[in-house]
């Protein structure tokens, strides 16, 4: 098992080299907060990560959960971790103190969420699916529903999650047909339905279960105009009881990967018992879902890099250790093999992990940082800090997803056969990365809302900001003979992103099929351009601190350029292949037919 | 559970109106056969995978090996299975009629095992291992060795394998330290030694196993060249009778995928009790196995384009029966939901399957079509075929290995959540083609064996011969504008492909470490123009046949143009970012240093 899991050297480089998060605590919300205060966080979290959540990340995996009298029983260590978490503040973090937060930046609880991911994937999602559900609650929900529910998701006791997905409606939500029906009390309504692929669904852990569920109030609009949000427990809490609420468990998915979180397939109401309580007004649930959309796919984009992250590191530990072969211009055999992290394919694979996981990173801690300016700021930097995240989701969500199931790939092949066995790490890492492309919206999905609707919204304003932000990194490199190097190449990308999006854009109005039916590829092309530009804003950095930095640091700084290069030579180059279909005239997808297959 | 497997029609395609297998049956050795006897060869290899192999897929992947009692038990249907394979004469079909086989095309026999392995890839791997073995006693073994193992091989009796790696030499094979002492019966010597990975390795679902082994003779030469080869027994036949011959099974790898396939570690000779008997000449052993690496190369690359066609066959109906959204033109949520395979994005993925596996499946036919040349031809036609099988070898491994890894990965997004999980295949189709980059050489070994060896073997001779291969079929497609507008392509790609490989080759004399540093990229585009060409060659015959097809076929030829179209737009165009990378003068990955990681 491989000892080090991420680099704390490098999550300071990022947070305060590069994004000075240290500037967040001029905003009130976050006043009380300092650099000191952010890093007795983050050790926290590693402590927490080292001592509690990997011990368990084997385990985890082989101890499946398993459907038992119709509970889902899941590892027995959860229990302690999710309390856990709850004592120590971590579910309520972001939250203010009024509601017993600490109000802290996401920039930070998503590094901290970072390290959690990288211990142990499958254990970290319990708590933050609860964070995530109490947001909700607590933006739109009433007093009562708020003073109800959340203190107990606060303390880790009642897990919360996300009841979206039904058999017949996964990325076309619209098309649900789980319905609500008013009662007598108002904001109370009686839910029926099934929903599936409920992470963290009622497994044994927790005391209860709060699904933030969406439904169709019966006679309101078809589509997704007539969805609903509804706070639905598993058991409800009457009168400081607990009534068992009519959520029954009919089977837990068996998975690839990411095997200690239960998917639970919930039958609700099929007994005409389950209550579910209105949160906000009707109909406006897939709104509210939307409105927290960003942060739960900035999420999934951060797990992505964390397990992304342990896998680079055990084949890095791998690579210094496991002696094969000799270097090419060594014919004598009689000499002894090297380290094959001396083989330049080796090195290649390592830092094809490390650039596309710290570019990643980056990417992920800006766009954290820009919905900590939406929370806190105010005027034009609220306002184009909030464009600029929004264009930024669909990349930050599916870049490193996608290229998540590579880079933990390069680390299987760095161990060979060792890395196919279960003796080490790495195969979980590949089975578990392959769930990000697919949850949180599919690739697919992702492209079409940055190509039919980000890039093209308020008339293109947000990727005006984003282009000047860019240009404020281009020209602070023309300096160096290095960074203009880079700035060039990345100038040229950005006018073959520009070239590419005004063809598609003269494409939508004479043919909608054809305008979006390559924007996955647009959204790759536009990932890696973006990925360029993190390493271009890394490579400033590392530049200007490497003649004063000492020898443990002088090394640090050379791998970021290296990396960077490593970025610009073999992944930047990609946009050469993209563009010239995307610039295409051939329809072929488009043309294909069903009978063709 | 997806109902087909593969496609006989495709299969057909490419044997009889691409590569016109029939011509085979003019030379003496194959003389017996015809189309008729090609395809009851086939039939049956459809009817043991549909009825036998296909509905133990899933056991065999719950139910691992396990090592119980020094044996591994592995399921108990393979026992029957593998005697039925030897009873019909599947594992001596390619050897002549005096050993009992049907002098059988390799590229007939190689369409079998595609089957085979696309019904269940870990139970298709017993009976191929075992001629595999039995190849190199009898091309190179006693008669003697010959009559005391192989009838039982071919029974289906025993199995065999091949025993090379080592816990310390895995790629670099000239450091085994396994050693062989001579006793004082010539030919015998004692085996010491451990071996790990064995396939098939000691199972208990035949009698014997017989390990074609690698190992020193105590006192010869260093690395490579004092390398012999042995078989050694499990149990040694003496006097009509098995004794036990101190072959241990220390262990079972526990692997992602693939796991119905038991592989093994063993301990030899470690109660100075093994016997092996040496096989051909002291000291040639490598260069005997090398003999046969082009056939168990080529069945690699065929085993991943196996797996991937199941899979794509698995996702191909799930998209034509999964109901899921709207066409992106139809805004009116109340219209029924589409099958998704109306997406434009989703026949991308389905495209990019079958353009990737069909055009992969080509070229291994066509390399086996080469095997068979070497075999059966002679003078230059023989020579020619040789020197193309040694070129195209590294990419007929690798290419669809590597490729297998992503179009597994598109099968699983097409699904979506239910990819994910093991209620579908999928996900084991995506665990299985993991093995494929790994074993019989990573892609980083032949992408040195491809520009290290084979394109300077005979001053290039090789790739000259492709060449004109090549060019023949360009000039074939300039009567038709479809065909042309893909040779067009093509040309401009060999052209890509030849200033790549003249920089690369400069480069050599004086910095051998930089020349090989980027070997699999050019491995990779390499084999994207080679797979090109089997697209032009599909599209020139499927063009043809379209007008006078009746409607099946026309679809069949339909989509035939259709995914040569999608190679092009999509696939053929990454040579442009590779090469830029290929041409570059930075050397990042040779200049990286293990302390800056």
């Amino acid at each position: 098992m491989a000892n080090q899991f991420y680099s704390k050297r490098d999550l300071a480089f990022h947070l305060y080299e590069v994004l000075n998060a240290e500037q967040l605590t001029q905003f009130p919300y976050f006043q009380d907060h300092n650099r000191e205060s952010f890093d007795m966080v983050l050790d926290a979290a590693g402590q927490i990560a080292g001592s509690l959540l990997k011990p368990l990340l084997t385990e985890m995996d082989r101890q499946e959960p398993q459907l038992v009298d119709g509970k889902i029983r899941v590892h027995p260590g959860l229990a302690s971790i999710i309390r856990r978490f709850g004592e120590d503040g971590w579910i309520n973090a972001p939250f203010s103190y009024e509601e017993g937060g600490q109000q802290l930046p996401a920039t930070i609880l998503n590094a901290a969420t970072f390290i959690f991911g990288a211990a142990n994937y499958s254990a970290s999602v319990f708590p933050f699916l609860t964070t995530g559900a109490a947001n909700l609650l607590r933006s739109f929900g009433s007093p009562e529903l708020i003073d109800t529910f959340t203190p107990n998701m606060y303390a880790g006791r009642w897990q919360g999650t996300m009841a979206l997905t039904e058999p017949d409606a996964g990325s076309s939500l619209s098309d649900i047909t789980t319905t609500a029906e008013p009662t007598d009390q108002p904001g109370t309504y009686k839910i029926r339905g099934q929903k599936i692929y409920i992470s963290a669904g009622d497994h044994d852990a927790c005391e209860n279960v709060v699904h933030l569920m969406l439904a169709k109030i019966k006679g309101g609009p078809v589509g997704a105009k007539g969805i609903s949000l509804f706070a639905v427990p598993q058991k409800r809490p009457e009168n400081g009881r607990l009534l068992v609420n009519d959520v029954l468990t009919a089977g837990v998915y068996h998975k690839m990967g990411y095997k200690g979180a239960p998917i639970a397939h919930l039958m609700v109401g099929s007994n005409d018992g389950c209550i579910g309580y209105l949160v906000g007004e009707p109909h406006k649930g897939l709104s509210y879902m939307f409105q927290m959309m960003n942060e739960a796919r900035v999420g999934v984009g951060m797990n992505a890099v964390s397990i992304g992250t342990a896998a680079y590191y055990a084949s890095l530990e791998y690579a210094r250790e496991r002696p094969q072969g000799r270097l090419i211009a060594e014919k004598d055999p009689s000499k002894p093999q090297v380290p094959i992290i001396c083989h330049a394919d080796v090195k290649r694979m390592l830092l094809f992990q490390k650039a596309v996981l710290e570019g990643s990173l980056g990417l992920l801690l800006q766009c954290s940082y820009y919905a900590d300016l939406v929370h806190a700021a105010e005027g034009d930097e609220q306002e184009n800090a909030a464009l600029l995240l929004d264009l930024l989701t669909p990349i930050a969500k599916s870049y490193p997803s996608e290229m998540g199931c590579l880079t933990t790939s390069a680390a299987v092949q760095i161990l060979g056969g060792a890395g196919y066995t279960t003796d080490f790490p790495v195969e979980q890492f590949y089975r578990e990365a392959r769930i990000h492309p697919i949850h949180e919206g599919t690739t697919g999905i992702h492209g079409l809302d940055l190509l039919g609707r980000k890039v093209i919204m308020q008339n293109g304003k947000a990727v005006t900001l984003l282009l000047a932000e860019i240009q404020k990194d281009i020209i602070a490199t023309q300096a160096s003979p290095e960074g203009s190097a880079l700035s060039d190449q990345l100038s040229a990308a950005l006018g073959i992103l520009d070239n590419v999006t005004q063809h598609l854009l003269s494409v939508a109005p004479s043919d909608t099929e054809a305008f979006l039916a390559d924007a996955t590829l647009y959204l790759e092309l536009f990932g890696i351009v973006v990925i360029a530009w993190q390493w271009l804003r890394q490579t400033i950095i590392s530049q200007q601190a490497l003649s004063d930095a000492h020898e443990d640091d002088r090394n640090f700084y050379q791998g970021k350029r290296m990396a960077a290069r490593y970025f610009y030579e073999y992944e930047l180059v990609k946009i050469h292949a993209l563009s010239r279909r995307l610039l295409s005239a051939d329809r072929v997808t488009v043309t294909m037919q069903n009978e063709w297959f």
